[in-house]
């Protein structure tokens, strides 16, 4: 893959954010002739074998709601074969239960393409147990089920990330058109851990375009609705702290992005469709430097954020106006309430959203629920009732032609 | 890329057809872990390392008429770096010079990407004298230069890759929407080369589905409506001399496909949007059995043609019914007066024509014009032509960072 070469970078504290840059090539060509990344290039070429590297050790989780199999079908294609599928899925599972059928159709998929995955339904009894064990019982709601919600599905799909012992983690959302889009989004995940020069590293994506039914013919916008609030105010934050204007962050809202299971490990999560844009005011929080750290090891290093920009638009489909002012109302909550949040950044979301008409005048944002970091859960009481309790939890181990069976993505042996 | 294991195929003299063989992963990981296609698999893999093999040795050649710059660029950007990359334009150049703009952003991307490209206008008189030197006057219109059509500008294509001395040459339509299938295409065509065991061999792509806009949303249709008729017709007449009913064809239309330039160059080239179902027609005529074939070496041996099935969908403009009804009709055309063509199928065509209204009752099809093969052309007096005299001819060579040029992608030394 090649990328544009970019040169700024905004620091807040330790955490350092990479302007947008942009993939110029989704194939770079072979090592035969590739010269190594120099100076005063305009493009940065990642090769074939170290995107490999990195794949080989790279968990995808795909949250999962009411997808058809198709569109499901489309996005695991898509997904580079070196890479571990992960689907957590929120499914209805009445009349038709549609987890099942999502199942089967990874199962068939990856028996097809001789790969494993894991596959797990959020709403499973026995993953509420196997959260509540491991330490999150704020996860739990009033039916004693995992909380629906985004944030919440992607808290699980770190916890399997992390017992499968790889070392990166990333997210795909499942409602997507274009296999080749979700390809080139885990080559530029890949091609920008690769590039990271801290164990803590973190990708987020910026779609090159969202194309949209507009008068009955296609049209191609350049930001999604709810990005373009998150971002500004994400912002304005850290122009406030630095006295300079900064549209650094292009990515407040990325549901693609990847990380270091180091740094997976550390981040607190969000639940809801507050998880992404929380991901930046976590990391503002814990290495920003305002407040104290619990992790000097990180604060004596750096995190860095890449943002890539896809050559790909983004064909999903349209889940309307209600779907897209929840995201953007979720993120400015969790922004609001950071402590970090400078009165100048309070002051103008209130103002947003009242203006808006979601907010009454005078009134708050609501608070959004935050959960701890994976890495204070007790992860192998949790793969325990996993395995005894959770009967929607699969593992699909790469079935070799002559019939033999490889190891399970996730062996309880190997749990410290 | 792993594909689809499949067993079918079809013949016709020497001519042999595979079934439609789906694509089921975009890419099938390192080269660590895998192990030879083996019998009994439900799949064949083509590793990574063989299909950058093909790509050193693959021309694609991107037929473009007054796309936009953006448009184009994505598609340039789906091109695997190891293929070479020309442009033949018929856009307009009056009252902008619409040429000149795509020239340039070619030249750009490709100043950026690092690697070379040629770019030509159909409509350039230079040309149209190279090819009047190099023989095929018929190409050649009333106003003194190389006709409009689509097939016109394939010749034209396919000359110039023979002239760089690739092995292979490929074609990608410029109105697409999605940099991944572009990417798809390509991949695919090297791995349908790879997995040939003839030197004349061809390999078509059929889209996964075509999305259209209707009724306000997106539907996925499988098969495009000039494809269904130009199938039907060209399967009943494989049918006609088996004595066996077949669906074996399922890419008549195929705007994308590959080549060996071994088999480019001995095939015949028709105008207009005749130019790809032609290719079968002329296959069956040439290699088929029935005729006299002017190259024992290849009946001696076999022309394969591989059909891909895509993972991507085949988002581009829709260019109305007109252009589809064009495609229709010129396709039928040249099954029509094919004389490998039997009775039955003619007097299908004539009534199937007839009920559409787009032949009198009684009336014959038109003919369409057929080409010499590019083999047959003075080769080294087209390049001499076209260096001095066509002004719109552009070889871009790679620079490399250092202000480096390599040699351009056709050197005159090189032409025996």
């Amino acid at each position: 893959m090649r990328l544009e070469h970019t040169h700024l970078t905004e620091r807040f504290g330790a955490v350092r954010i990479h302007e947008l840059q942009r993939v110029i090539e989704l194939d770079s060509g072979g090592s035969g002739e590739h010269h190594p990344t120099g100076h005063g290039r305009t493009s940065e070429i990642v090769p074939a074998d170290a995107i490999r590297a990195i794949e080989r050790e790279l968990v995808v989780v795909i949250p999962c709601k009411n997808e058809t199999r198709r569109v499901i079908e489309g996005v695991l294609s898509g997904i580079p074969h070196d890479c571990l599928i992960v689907l957590v899925s929120n499914s209805a599972r009445t009349p038709v239960d549609r987890y099942e059928i999502e199942a089967q159709t990874v199962a068939e998929y990856c028996r097809l393409a001789e790969r494993p995955a894991l596959t797990i339904h959020q709403r499973d009894p026995g993953l509420a147990a196997a959260l509540k064990v491991a330490g999150v019982p704020d996860v739990i709601d009033e039916d004693g089920l995992v909380r629906n919600g985004k944030g919440e599905g992607m808290l699980v799909g770190i916890a399997l990330a992390a017992l499968t012992k790889r070392r990166y983690v990333g997210f795909v959302d499942a409602d997507n058109y274009v296999p080749g889009s979700v390809n080139e989004y885990c080559k530029a995940f890949a091609a920008g851990l690769h590039l990271a020069d801290s164990p803590y590293a973190m990708v987020r994506i910026s779609w090159h375009s969202k194309p949209k039914l507009q008068e009955g013919r296609l049209f191609f916008s350049r930001r999604g609705r709810a990005s373009q609030v998150t971002n500004h105010f994400l912002n304005q934050l850290i122009a406030e702290y630095s006295g300079f204007g900064t549209e650094v962050i292009a990515t407040g809202n990325a549901g693609e992005h990847a990380m270091t299971i180091d740094l997976a490990r550390r981040m607190r999560i969000a639940g809801g469709f507050a998880v992404e844009p929380y991901q930046y005011v976590d990391l503002f929080e814990q290495f920003g430097g305002v407040m104290d750290s619990n992790h000097p090891d990180v604060m004596a290093g750096s995190v860095g954020i890449r943002q890539i920009e896809t050559r790909n638009p983004h064909f999903h489909d349209d889940k309307g106006e209600n779907h897209v002012n929840d995201m953007r109302l979720q993120a400015l909550n969790v922004l609001y309430h950071s402590e970090v949040c400078l009165p100048a950044v309070r002051d103008a979301i209130r103002e947003f959203l009242t203006a808006q008409g979601a907010l009454e005048p005078g009134a708050e944002p609501p608070r959004e629920r935050v959960y701890p970091p994976v890495g204070a859960l007790a992860l192998d009481q949790l793969l325990d009732v996993l395995a005894s309790e959770a009967r929607t939890f699969r593992q699909i181990d790469r079935r070799l032609p002559e019939g033999v069976r490889t190891d399970p993505p996730i062996q309880r042996t190997t749990i410290a």
